[in-house]
């Protein structure tokens, strides 16, 4: 997409208030029998397609779990890249970010370059941490792209190695300073703090100044929306990207599925946009 | 593969003598032309069936990266599968790794878990600790498969995150300390320690015990081999899954391709060999 910049892309969405993004977490095995298709590609891309089109005018982001895709093999990652190929053409100011959570050592991590921003066509991805800003170079160094590094994770038992004291401080909070005066030279990076961690989000939040914060875990996995909105927003009462998956895509198993993810995602971005006033 | 388990097929190899891994990081822009095929999928299968022709006897794994595969989208994700397939048809003996370094939360986690041991049909795989051992439960879970803990990278700037003192040692110690006091409760966790750190190496080898370490970093990236192997066999003079990868498939460009990666794989084994009798 020449000219197109995430970063761009998403202050616009933020600009105009939206700052719901939903996961399509697309399990083949919850997509409801009127959604079926002959093959398992067309029904991921139909369900997908059907909930873009009942969303794409309340959402700042959308963002697939290429989980669910691999775990369909080659007609699941083609099913991903046509999905993201319906956004571009159906809803081109939505950027989508793939939830993909890599990072493996710099030469290689130019072949989920490759793959990530070119083959699937993708505005961000999120990275793990671990091997340092060195080997995460081919990402950072894409400048019209978004980088989301995991800070604080929204799973249980995130806090195993995530609240290890270092210097001083948990390591997520460390790894959340080295990504604000580090790792963000060309502007483009972001952190992922869960909702089901919200003392963390404020403190995370406190760190990375007005950095994009992805926050997962609204919904199926519990987290207080209100509570995140107070404690994720930024010194501009924007700088969010709250992910709600599950309780949005499958808000229905019936052939209402798409009218149910769009009543389920307006609550969201009501209440939303009720914390944000208050 | 029913009866088929990564732990007990090592375990001959490395009775055999044998100990060196081949990456099939199959970049398709260095594949020789005499190996090109009417489409990407089926020019990287014969390149890799080449190579496992030659080698299958004198390795004791197989590890490709997923990130070379990826990039050329659903044709490769398909030719990894292939890949696979085959070495199961030819080499069922060789058990394959797929170095994928994946970690997600818990539920998203067995979208990975179909994709690399149901689709892809690997006996191994690399994680990444950071969301620690609850999310990793898909995984961990496996009896049958093994489950490689990314401990100290080979890469440059490995140390930014992987040497942070926390409870009086660095991070990639106290990861390692886990993975062997806590992980491991199935007997299926390896950890991954990169050639080019041969102390950290034979640290980590002192706080594992006896459990496999993948140790890649041979090769290209210039890790020492005597060192490596000195620092990292077991109590039994075993425990080591030692992997180079672009220096054994990618030795010739020519149409010699496959006997120059024997010949360089010959060279390795070699080393190790005269390494673990010194």
């Amino acid at each position: 997409m020449p000219g197109r910049n995430f970063r761009e892309l998403l202050e616009k969405k933020w600009d105009e208030g939206k700052f719901l993004c939903v996961g399509l977490d697309t399990d083949l095995e919850k997509i409801p029998d009127s959604a079926q298709k002959d093959s398992t590609r067309a029904t991921m891309v139909a369900f997908n397609r059907a909930i873009v089109d009942a969303t794409k005018d309340i959402v700042c982001a959308y963002k697939p779990n290429s989980a669910f895709y691999e775990a369909r093999g080659d007609e699941g990652f083609a099913a991903l890249r046509e999905t993201t190929q319906y956004i571009l053409d159906q809803a081109p100011d939505v950027p989508v970010i793939l939830d993909a959570k890599r990072a493996d050592i710099g030469s290689t991590n130019k072949g989920y370059v490759d793959s990530i921003f070119h083959y699937l066509q993708m505005d961000a991805v999120t990275v793990h941490p671990y091997l340092g800003s060195e080997a995460l170079k081919p990402f950072l160094e894409r400048k019209d792209k978004g980088i989301f590094v995991l800070c604080r994770t929204s799973n249980g038992g995130a806090r195993e190695l995530q609240d290890l004291m270092t210097d001083g401080e948990p390591l997520y909070k460390k790894v959340a300073h080295l990504v604000r005066e580090k790792w963000n030279t060309n502007g483009n990076c972001g952190v992922v703090v869960g909702a089901t961690y919200p003392e963390e989000l404020r403190e995370v939040r406190k760190i990375v100044s007005d950095m994009p914060i992805l926050i997962p875990g609204v919904g199926a996995q519990g987290g207080d929306l209100e509570k995140a909105v107070q404690a994720g927003k930024d010194s501009r009462g924007k700088g969010m990207i709250i992910a709600a998956a599950r309780s949005v895509i499958f808000a229905s198993p019936g052939a209402d599925f798409a009218e149910a993810a769009r009543a389920e995602a307006s609550r969201l971005h009501g209440v939303i946009s009720k914390a944000l006033v208050k």
